[in-house]
């Protein structure tokens, strides 16, 4: 392992991070509110630091390694998400604890949106266009870690994506292939925040409303710049707009840039990942909208847009909401927080275990009762025409058992500081799947909890975030070895 | 697949099962009430069945073969939990409907152990010791299919114990192999049962509820002849014991075998499956008695024995009740119905998901791990001195995967039904671990939830009995080709 290229990378990632800070800041300054200190200050500290960081290791040149990988990823959110939390503490008047403060910070960073501030209707454009910010800067780091880093990392079967990524596809170093990889994923990233910032101001958004929605909506974030969430406009069109933005947004974005390059949709027609994911997305939507018709929850036509709108929105885990669906019968919430464990696509902006892992899950089932009936016939299991190696499938495996060990402590570790069942249960699904908000008393917003449980949810949505294994196996003597 | 063969088997099954129902008649005799026509009816009923299905084919000497092997032991606790339901229904004075009946005989013949009998100490000692008799039975049911039946069927790896099976090992052929193992096992089951029986008189039970409550305690069963279940005797020595004795249940009983002929404890020293299930055992008894020590929930001398006895019992699906556990914290009994989806060794009358496969996915998460740093290692898997062949490891994950999957849609059938989330999350974890008591609504008993809610738990506790493939098996319409 090399720490000093650990340090140059993470000197230049905090320097170019307090660069994003210069947007609320000018923010700030042309409405010339009292967050300009807070603001202000925040660059300067993580500017310096990322300086501090980078100056000594400037010119070492080597390549990165596997391990390098591991710790450079979990280090982009850990360390981003403490110096993202600065502007919180230091603007007055919004009352928030370091905790809480880092809490926010790391659920906008790695794209959960779960919040720990109310009135936000309130609050100066400032702050808010900064935890927009925070979701989108996030959602682009994913993305190409998600696409670039992970296959290489080889974690719970991410190898699977190797063929979709563009770039030089045999070269096992990481530096030059990340470096193409990002720039092509960048321009699909602007360009879908764009048509999407552009769609929302025409269904009737304000710009600065259609701006920051269009951040979380691609980021597959969740926050908003009203208590209300989406609930705010009232209006159809936008919950229409958001479902489709966040349906694209859940697809593996190096089919978007395939697609992109070739002018066709025929990417995503020969995916089967994609058309599993549409398949269970439909699944999901029909018994949300069925339900509430015949439960006569709300009225058929609020049924169709709002079971739509929350199914694709808690699926996909955005998590922005349309209205109060914590009050709907528990049916709903609890299976569609059980959908999010799914999430979307790998290589997309969604949390969760991904459909390809589902779907690997799922074909093993079906494979396994055919074996019962031959036992000696050999079956082979395959994804689209490609046979899927022993390796990637155990690797698939473990991830989804790792996956459901990680929620399961954490949850009772929860319920030991006194949370009930439900909260605990859906506060840990939403952290873990990054997805937002929870249901009981972490429907709204998480305030009420205590520290320790805020802090354990940190750490399940940077697991989340983290596929759990580059996080993992940081913990693991063998790592540090050598 | 020759349904002749399977007709004479159930024909022979249901006979047998008759002769059984002698017992409660017998009691009812001696002390002449007026259950004597329920219980003479329904042991007409279910021998004449027997006869009508063995007399046309009791020619037929068709060798088994492994799709009978799915149907008869699906068909085992199918058909006898139906005609096992019959004294429940001719009984007068009972006051259960017909799914009411059947749900308290699948209960029991599943060693579940979930009643919808209230008042049970002031029923006839015929009808409680025919409840008791059904746990009995269904347990030595359990244990020769699962150490002599299943690993031939190559159900979610239940392979691997076919080392350990006495009898002639290389027949691929059912029948000799497994009156062979039945033999042997009836002879260690019976042997337990008297010991424990012996036991629980001595500490201080009626002669009565000694046997009563050794039938359901070597079968894992946790009915009782008291709605206060354990806690009715109030003794601290019935406790220690039935902790003990739910332990040594919960054990291989392929091993129990081998250590009695050989008179020697070896065989359960180097048994991996043994020590991974004592040390988790200990783990939730551990955690359980400090928590109820530091939280102040009961005395500490209390919370030792009662700590000790509902960690054991629920750990290994018993479901035995010393005091009114929902009453703790929520995290202690969420935990350990947490636990009792490992549930106890394979081959042993516990339900759940067996040490043994938990034991596999945990070595396979390390091993991932290690896999991870090291990428290019070959790192075998083992248990104890043998390698793990890949074939086991795919079933082991399928099995999980899929009992999984089970869980969660009957939960929100159950949910969708007008369940809250606690009392449908525990009722099935109680169902499909064959645990028995749940929370929420159904702390105490089932009868407050609806026919349909019934009809769906009775569903779970032959799928969790029947090791989830070899019910799943028989929908797929492949069984039935050929
Ligand atoms: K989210
Ligand atoms: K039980």
């Amino acid at each position: 392992m090399h720490l000093s290229t650990t340090a140059r990378v993470l000197g230049i990632l905090l320097m170019l991070f307090s660069s994003a800070m210069l947007v609320p800041l000018i923010t700030a300054l042309l409405s010339d509110d009292h967050t300009i200190t807070g603001f202000l200050s925040a660059l300067c500290i993580t500017f310096f630091s990322g300086l501090i960081l980078w100056a000594p290791a400037r010119h070492t040149r080597h390549e990165l390694q596997i391990r390098d990988g591991f710790l450079i990823t979990s280090l982009f959110w850990t360390v981003l998400g403490l110096f993202g939390s600065l502007p919180f503490m230091m603007t007055e008047g919004l009352n928030l604890s370091p905790a809480e403060a880092v809490f926010e910070s790391i659920s906008g960073l790695t794209t959960t949106g779960a919040t720990v501030m109310v009135g936000l209707d309130d609050l100066p454009h400032s702050i808010l266009i900064y935890r927009q910010l925070l979701q989108w800067l996030g959602g682009i780091g994913i993305v190409v870690v998600a696409v670039a880093v992970l296959p290489m990392l080889g974690i719970g079967g991410m190898q699977l994506y190797r063929a979709e990524i563009p770039g030089p596809s045999k070269d096992s170093k990481l530096t030059p292939r990340i470096k193409e990889t990002a720039k092509a994923l960048f321009s699909v990233y602007v360009a879908l925040t764009a048509v999407c910032a552009v769609s929302y101001y025409i269904a009737g958004m304000s710009a600065f409303d259609a701006i920051g929605h269009a951040f979380s909506t691609i980021a597959i974030g969740g926050f908003s710049t009203h208590d209300a969430s989406m609930g705010y406009f009232d209006n159809n069109a936008i919950l229409i707009l958001g479902s489709l933005f966040m349906f694209v947004s859940a697809i593996n974005f190096g089919l978007h840039f395939v697609a992109w390059q070739r002018r066709t949709l025929s990417p995503y027609k020969s995916d089967s990942e994609s058309k599993f994911f549409g398949s269970i997305m439909l699944l999901g939507i029909t018994i949300t909208c069925s339900f509430l018709i015949l439960s006569g929850t709300i009225e058929p036509g609020d049924a169709l847009v709002h079971g739509l709108f929350q199914a694709v929105s808690i699926t996909t885990t955005t998590g922005f909401a349309s209205e109060n669906f914590s009050l709907w019968p528990t049916f709903l919430p609890v299976m569609l927080i059980l959908f999010s464990f799914m999430g979307g696509c790998g290589g997309s902006t969604a949390g969760g275990i991904k459909a390809m892992r589902v779907m690997l899950i799922y074909k093993q089932g079906i494979r396994e009762l055919k074996q019962l009936v031959h036992p000696h016939a050999v079956i082979p299991l395959k994804v689209g025409k490609h046979r899927v190696e022993a390796t990637v499938v155990s690797a698939v495996w473990s991830f989804f058992a790792v996956y459901m060990f990680a929620f399961i402590t954490i949850m009772l570790l929860l319920m030991a500081t006194g949370l009930d069942f439900l909260t605990a249960f859906s506060a840990v699904a939403a952290s873990i799947n990054n997805l937002g908000p929870g249901l009981g008393d972490v429907a709204a917003n998480y305030t009420s909890i205590s520290e320790t449980a805020k802090a354990l949810l940190c750490f399940a949505m940077l697991l989340g975030r983290l596929e759990v294994f580059t996080l993992l196996v940081l913990f693991t003597p063998m790592f540090w070895r050598l």
